[in-house]
């Protein structure tokens, strides 16, 4: 264990601190909880809303409804604006909401920028003009879990006040610290929030002295080197326009491998918009196709894991995940061995999906 | 990053959800946070106590305090049992104080079994006697952060209804696990616990079906791995006895040391009576000698880190931890170095503490 | 450092001595030596010859024929039976010529299983069968180093004499180590052979009492350590048999997508007998395409390194290495790789290889 | 695998190679062997020496005379200069042999700089004086194994001809690498050396145009990336003189407490002379007392390997090791860890020789 005082760590945690604000494109304040992306969820609650406060979640997928439930908890009104797990939130259903909130009841607004599980990505930059144009007092909270580091996102030009992220999807390091930064809207509810808990009081972490006032005792020690080490790797790359755009070139591969796949009953895309699929993982849809099967012919042999599932269609659901570190050779392999369990499987398949993948690729070298 | 719904992480985490009892000795309900001691600190607050509700701070120094501070961000009112920073809660204050609380106000008595800053051991198992013997409905919660795996402590046997723990010091796993154990009357008070918020909230954790429902949200997949080789090299060892032995001569090697240096004007023991020293660390007083300066020389002519401080006496006292995976070469390397650093600097010292310390450590040879 | 006298580098020091002999299929006399491939050939040598001894090497690429310049460092007289680097050693060859040698002149036979610049697989079973039958004096001597856990090999049944490998490719362990394996007719040799150098002398090895005996000095600790987890990797797959089945069909992959590429301009394999391509490693010819391009868009664009050259023919050849440590996604990413670089060259290119080798690799599924 | 051909590892070898002469302070010719030390005497020898040329070996301990038993295997004629393993070589006695070898028959001297059995330390800048003011042909070859590193040594200016070291003590990387240095007579008599073997052939190594010429054959990739690191930290510290300036200061501690300890029938130097006792490792006669026993209540109580031995006295000698990386904290420890163990058998000791290497130590603080 290094000194928490003085020396090294005290370096590398000042370096990834004043590094935060730049991950998210803001001069807002970042914090760093030791927690999975809920406790980030959760720090973001705490430190703005009171019970008896009501939230508009934006349903479209899994996440956003969960962090709803989240808040629920503490006694906070939830209310859902139904959406669709195969495509995005809808601006325009947005706006006439707001619009209709003539009370201005809703304090604040849940979304996520990517939806794990059913892959969209919502247009967070035309959703805060929505909340801007509305004049509305509702803070926009967005959970880039899935997408930072993936996906472009700009918290302070698209008008967002709260973005939270984990570890361990676009950042490459493993799960443990979760992100949370604040813009100044966010920073004046703080000022009545009534929901505060000690663990996650912004104010301390705020006005912090010492290292371990930062994050509310003990550092996260290994993780904050690891964190350094992601973050002087996104420099190497060239920077985060650099990043996302290698995301862009990998996703494109992956769809072109879905889209040649595509039969009627066969495989599809979860998300059936073109503007609105991620760049950091893709949901396919496998119509008649077992996507246990699929799962278990990869994991069998090829040691290759599939994630499968989607609330309500586990058994013909499958997703690949294309965050994070990775190259064209890891994401063209993956396709090739998801074509060669298809085809062991004797599912119905258009042509040649990594064929067209490597096409993609091809334009990029 | 490994699966985490099937295969190797999933036995992982249950392997160590099913031996976390054992560390506490107790047959109730075991969470582990991913957060530092604090955050399990939250965890028992949130999950047992409401706004309006009275807790009752034992003072041994300063992290019960802290603990009290948590509390009062929540709305629940604290009372401090003053105490000293040089010596245990006494027991029968304690006694006293719940007799004089006849309309049952006082909802939890926090307390540390070992104040890391003071050094102090309070006596657990006659705390949860007075508190057993008063009848009172008094939720006993004990921070064992820098006791657990060092210091005897036996949870059911002693009557304490929630403790708490994290993995960085006896466990000797990096800092980003807490642990919080649950007895019976701490699962009855979360029946109508307020303050509940989701993060930590013990009913789906309880119910868990998947292992992100235990973590709520993504697991600490290393952290996780790293647990489990603590607790496999806690039984090669023989288990916790034969750890908790190993802790006591290796204290008793730290103390023969502080003692043999004892003068009146310089060095001397923090906490006064030899009953409630540590068997984790010992904070040493250093009189007219500068824990400055020995840190300074230690640092830069050694390489050995010495913590320095207490509240209002950072320039007069130095702490030596003695917890964890440590053996004694580490432990008299540590006091041989302090003990020339005390010769550098001139500082008065009454005979050879590493001497002493050796003596100690021949009869367990 | 551990102990090297006992306790646990003893144990692991004994672990794989013991096994090494499974690994070449002998019971013969296994060496280690702290080295590179190189330095097991040199042992080899040392240990058999004398000055003035002829050797005979067959030559079929360029490792054998390097061998054998080592050899003529040391006085032996070194005669080369001229082969291609397009293809294997001829067998009736080899038994006219030895049929020829009617005194018994030659000492030895250097000949290479696999060679990895060409990466012809030589049929090492007839070759043992044509030294056998012709009752020869001749050592058979076969280096493994790129084959040995890729590809069969029978040590004692095939009538080899002695067998060379070493650690770093189809064993998975970091460069640092060289295996021998002697036969009877080998220790025979020995005991009048004029070249011994005492660092890589058998007889002290052979009856090591001491670790560091069977290392002429200090041990490679931290290499030993390596090579027992990869002894127990392949013990968990299923022994060298099922090893030796997924190298079959990764190579087949590999094939099916050269085959595919092929044109009679542009790529096309360096072997020419599909009999005769190893299973550890594919060189293919690029025709009027530059390797070196195809090299460079691979690094650059996709952090794929490709191993380009071959003595005289360095611009229009590279290598595909499959041996050791992968699994159908890492061949399929490399494969898909290649056919992309090979699209944004313009290259000439019959059909899909990646889709040819996802075909492969249904079937195994 | 790194790409050995162009890259990180291309850079990594150059930066070593580049940094091998400051080691051994010399403008002469560096090369590394994979190998352990015995490795490195091997290519000395091979590379300067001749079948019926003889080597004076100059007898302090052990090594010297089984670096000469290695020359004997290749046919070279050895003759011991008797020493004492209690002693250093005699500069003298080593002048009045060249004086009488009248028609320079001596090839080579072969001696050590530190015996890490005996833990002599002899006097190489005498020894060099005495062989250049002979004006004897012979090449003056050093084994630094054990303190290269630990101990000042100066290659050049004591004329020193060949210098060998090895990775796995003072440079702190571990074993798997040796190292040979050649000055302008050794590269001389390379030309018309007889024993020359291709796997050590000097020629290839330094006239190396890739990577792996300069290790005759794959370079040892993993070990290459330690010794750099190594050499960084050795320039980290303020660089060879810094270095041994501490460890002059640990061996003083050491030394220290010996002498505290030491008793008439109990525990003594080994090497009477005080001049003469290495900076490296300490060998300390135990009289009276079993040195077995004394590792035995170190090994099972403390966790401390304790080395025994010395080749006619194993149960009367054990050794402390005092090289590479370490600091007061770590030899402290294990000084009070054996006087611990020396009390507890109750072994007859002076007086306390912690206490006197505490003092040691407070001087450098």
């Amino acid at each position: 264990m290094p000194n928490i005082y003085a020396g090294e760590l005290v370096e590398v945690s000042q370096e990834v601190l004043a590094g935060l604000g730049a991950l998210a494109r803001t001069a807002g304040q970042g914090f760093i909880t030791i927690s999975n992306g809920h406790g980030a969820w959760q720090m973001a609650l705490c430190n703005t809303l009171s019970a008896g406060d009501k939230v508009l979640v934006c349903e479209s997928g899994r996440f956003a409804v969960i962090w709803g439930e989240m808040a629920a908890v503490s006694g906070v009104q939830v209310e859902v604006m139904a959406g669709s797990d195969r495509g995005p939130v809808d601006p325009e259903a947005l706006a006439a909401r707001l619009a209709a909130d003539v009370n201005q009841e809703i304090a604040a607004i849940l979304i996520v920028q990517t939806d794990t599980a059913s892959s969209v990505r919502n247009d967070i930059e035309r959703i805060g003009q929505v909340v801007t144009d509305s004049g509305h007092r509702a803070l926009l909270m967005v959970d880039c879990i899935a997408s930072l580091g993936c996906e472009r996102f700009e918290m302070d030009a698209w008008g967002v006040d709260i973005t939270i992220a984990s570890s361990q999807k676009g950042l490459m390091v493993p799960p443990g610290l979760g992100f949370c930064w604040a813009g100044p809207r966010a920073l004046t509810a703080y000022e009545s929030a009534g929901l505060r808990v000690g663990h996650f009081d912004w104010a301390p972490r705020m006005n912090a002295e010492a290292v371990y006032q930062n994050y509310n005792g003990t550092p996260p020690v290994s993780h904050l080197f690891g964190l350094r080490e992601s973050m002087r790797m996104i420099a190497e790359e060239g920077g985060l326009e650099a990043v996302w755009a290698r995301h862009q070139v990998l996703a494109d591969a992956v769809r072109a491998a879905v889209q040649a796949w595509s039969t009627p009953d066969g495989l599809n895309f979860n998300i059936t918009s073109p503007d609105h699929r991620s760049n950091a993982v893709t949901a396919v849809r496998t119509g008649s196709v077992s996507s246990v099967e699929l799962q278990e012919r990869c994991e069998a042999g090829a040691g290759l894991t599939l994630g499968i599932g989607l609330a309500n269609s586990a058994e013909s659901t499958f997703r690949i995940g294309h965050m994070g570190h990775l190259n064209p050779p890891s994401i063209l392999g993956t396709l090739a061995t998801v074509e060669a369990a298809l085809r062991a499987i004797g599912a119905p398949v258009g042509t040649s999906g990594i064929s067209a993948a490597a096409e993609v690729i091809s334009k990029s070298l």
